[in-house]
């Protein structure tokens, strides 16, 4: 079988599993503090052109979206997002376990918007604040979203803003966030981001590493002690260096937007492809997640050779299914899909 | 200013304050387990005709939902309710503090229906249970809603059925039960309660008590231990009779009908008046809570002696006004009011 | 039989229960903004000297401690407590509930002393704060404690002044608070405990009131937005004037006082006649509780009339039992004890 | 510098980088539900002769403590652990930050003893519990304890026994387990462990592996809906993969055991060494950690080419410092450390 059901079926970039057979036996200290992690941070530092921000490694995406949203709440705070928000849909109510309310918009591309952000905020601090409702204090956004979609600057900056004038936090939840970066559509850059957010994260699990997100803290408010909430929250690798490797080996030439930008590639050119068809896509995705409609017959007919990802049913004769391309792609692959396609679609 | 915004500004039936000085020096034990208390939960449980059912007191309604959904659900489950439900939007997120998702329902009348919640229950349980999204294990219903509409008993009984169906415990918020229980539209007693729900609440505060909220649990799952997490939410009181002292003189001979049915005459009286008036409902509410549209210049001539409560804008020259009537209401000023609106409205 | 166990075993001050009658149909406002908890804040700010204080209401104890820690700490943050601390001991875990770890002291006497507390706060910040351990932020101590003693000024002063050199806040717990500061040993007032301390209460359950405790918070970071924490604690009562009434009577001409200091005077008649009996006392309590070694044989004899508390085996033949005295305490009662005590004791 | 101050300095074995490598590019779905993972459970499930038991990857230590804890216990439950444990001391509260107590036993070799759990579970229960307590229902013990000490058959089966007679669970933290099992004091196998605890795991990250924690549970009542509680906690890997090849490494063949086995072949050499030198050990552990008390200056000696651990003030010219071995210890090293002390020492 041929995967496109997802962007994590692999295990890393070559390149990482060199350098960890490299320094197998080189002894460091543990917990993030060693020379790998320095220097990946440095890095990372620098293509966000923000030499002030705090960069800290966790392990996943879960663990790194609680982590950030509990360290940044105080109890009786609750977090804005999308109601199709993964903190919201695909954590086993992490954010909830933690204590924090999800305070949801409605969203049928995977985005939120100012107007909707603004009339929570609005509403809740008319009168100086609601104390009968969870406080909105953070908004929480991902790009790409969970359906593929992207921020445009303009967008960025004005929900950015918009926070600053309800003091609450943007967080941008970049597990992803390669894809999005190298999408044709994308107009943000890492120092966009880091700019127009307060904390964000570099995802490395689906962007080439064997695991790993990076957290880019700008607000001075958030950096105090963050540690002890990855401590806290199980995010603290003993052996952190593993982390610190793999973000050096990243980011150190520009692996990190290379990988992402080949997977775009592959992308591309299922999407065109489908479009010659005459595909339908059930969201207009400029990343690495394509969502289109085929007819249960060719779904079932693919099926037997690919998996892709099943999103839902359009009507009684067509279902929605997501196609994924990653670093780790190969182009005969996506070629021998196209073909296969283009047989049974037709 | 005469208020009618909530059913919460007066004090206590004054048989209540009678028995509490009739009883002051008397020296009980602590923590509910007085005779008041044991007198009070039998009142209750023969009220419910249920006499295998627990019955504990607390003092408050955020609390007493908080303490019921907490015991029953473990960590990774989370409640089905309306998106207008009380644990959702007014309870400062308590639930999320206690770890645990509100799993929402879009609601235009308060209430949740059958076929939505079997959608969020048959998904989940699809494939025996989706471990990335909360576990959906119990409903949260209150009767009356937010909005004042009540439950059916085939509604009732049929939310109780696909509860069972799925292992999930139908939870009853009776915050304003006995107005719910009084109104004519009713066609549920209180055994039919204790009967279709798995633990529910009879709610003091708003009928006739000082405070206090009594839970009745008849699904022996939940039962065990409950005291524990009375006293974890910070519920049991230490002077436990004053809750006894309320609950027996509202249940030994009928009293909390009593005075919940003189609420719902005056409500009756309002809605009756408001309907020749030709005032338009925003809600179809057959409880003590009245949700009529008024005209903007209606709204500030009578907030100059009366307080209504402000409930949203209708369009340009309309608000939504709640009207709430209560065990304190007084005829006279219903009359008043009355006579004011025909004034003005006419 | 006659009740010494607790000071909790009768309703409240007979003017408290006037004063609920006389304005039991009144209409306010919810929550604690009627014009009733304003009084009380301002009489307590004032017995308090401390203007700029923030003074809330809540319901219990329990409660009260939860509350107060919660709105205090972070996440990661931890409170430094005796051992035999009730929020250690007594509350199911509660402030464990909501996240925040328990940092003990062993303890012989319920008080803890500035070395202990120094040694804990020293050695986590020695090199900046050790992230793998729980922060501690706060200290909290009772006055009186749960075994009766009770701290100087001089202890509390540097207490105080240790936490302001860590940046930790100190709480104390005042639930009993009237019968600690009107004791013989006591050189404490009111205001001085509103200087040397960051937020503390005033009990008001134990001291006269049917429930309620006073919290008074006078550093300026932990005031915003406490009514958000008292909210999402189930702690704010729907007829807040409840409280309010309470505190207005007991603070209006130092009624909270005057009951304190009758128990105090039932309990130096106690302690000085058990003293007399060549009694020996197991803690060297100054305040409302009496700890005090008993014969096994005594222990049955008064089992007969009195209700007093076991609190643990001395030895074979003695055990320690608690005698308490409160507002509500009987002066025949105390002579029918003590009379009871010398016939089988001497 | 040669570290020699913990066990997680290194990579990982050689064996598990290659099979990493050979598998790179195999698809597999996520979650750890792929065929590595399957294999590596299959091998565990057979060394613990343990074949209905569950098993369960995580990725780090704290987290697994966390999940497993608090998969267990409800919202009022705590658990039972030595005052120096893991869990109590160097997760910065992350069991109370799931809402559960540590109930702590003083300790000064690390383990905990029969007498003095019975001690709290019977107080406890005494009268069929104590709801204003939190309820003891986990034992958590871990072996080697954080002081390098084991727990014989008999201690275990003792500690399982009394779990049983009060309903409680017990819980093994063997992060480093494979020591324990290989040194020469240890009279437990797997499947003594499998038989005689609840719930246990196997440490991978300190043995062998980059990271990684197999968690077996033996308890039905602990079975269902385990991997929900992985998820919430964040760890859930999305290349469970990952996790999978480790411990199908680690276990298809022994190497777990051997590489063990050579980590306390090192241990055993110092130790003798150290004991001819005269050198005295401040705590009697069998296991690959040594404490040893060295004076002052041949710690300052020592430190210009080595790593130890300082573990605490022993006197004005004494320290303490923790010597580690593990699987990556290399014998040149070792013979090193040895000659530079006895240089200094003698």
């Amino acid at each position: 079988m041929i995967y496109f059901n997802c962007d994590y079926t692999e295990g890393a970039h070559p390149r990482i599993l060199e350098k960890l057979m490299e320094t197998n036996f080189d002894q460091t200290i543990g917990y993030g503090m060693d020379e790998h992690c320095e220097k990946a941070r440095d890095y990372i530092k620098k293509a966000c052109k923000s030499e002030h921000a705090d960069v800290h490694f966790l392990v996943g995406g879960t663990q790194t979206n609680v982590t950030v949203i509990d360290a940044a709440l105080k109890a009786y705070q609750g977090v804005i997002c999308a109601e199709s928000g993964h903190i919201n849909v695909h954590e086993t109510g992490a954010v909830e376990a933690c204590g924090h309310k999800c305070i949801t918009i409605p969203s049928t591309d995977g985005k939120i918007y100012e107007p909707e952000v603004r009339e929570i905020l609005s509403t809740h601090f008319a009168n100086g604040g609601d104390e009968h409702m969870a406080q909105p204090k953070m908004v929480y956004i991902s790009n790409p979203t969970e359906l593929g979609t992207i921020y445009s600057k303009a967008e960025l900056k004005g929900l950015y803003e918009l926070c600053k004038e309800y003091g609450a936090y943007l967080f941008l939840d970049g597990a992803r966030l390669g894809y999005g970066l190298m999408c044709k559509a994308n107009d943000l850059t890492l120092s966009d981001i880091a700019e127009y957010t307060d904390v964000f994260y570099i995802g490395g699990t689906k962007v080439g590493a064997l695991f790993g997100e990076a957290v880019v803290i700008t607000n001075n408010e958030l950096k105090p002690d963050f540690r002890y909430n990855i401590k806290q929250h199980g995010g603290m690798l003993a052996k952190g260096r593993l982390l610190g490797i793999q973000f050096e080996t990243l980011f150190e030439d520009g692996l990190y937007f290379d990988v992402a930008a080949h997977a775009m590639n592959m992308a591309e050119k299922i999407r065109e492809k489908l479009t010659e068809f005459g595909a339908e896509f059930t969201v207009a995705s400029p990343s690495n997640q394509i969502f289109v409609s085929l007819p249960n017959t060719v779904v079932e007919e693919l099926s037997k050779k690919y998996v892709l990802e099943p999103w839902g049913k359009v009507d009684e004769n067509h279902f929605a299914m997501r196609i994924c391309t990653s670093w780790a792609t190969k182009e005969e692959n996506v070629d021998a899909l196209l073909s296969d396609m283009e047989r049974v679609l037709l």
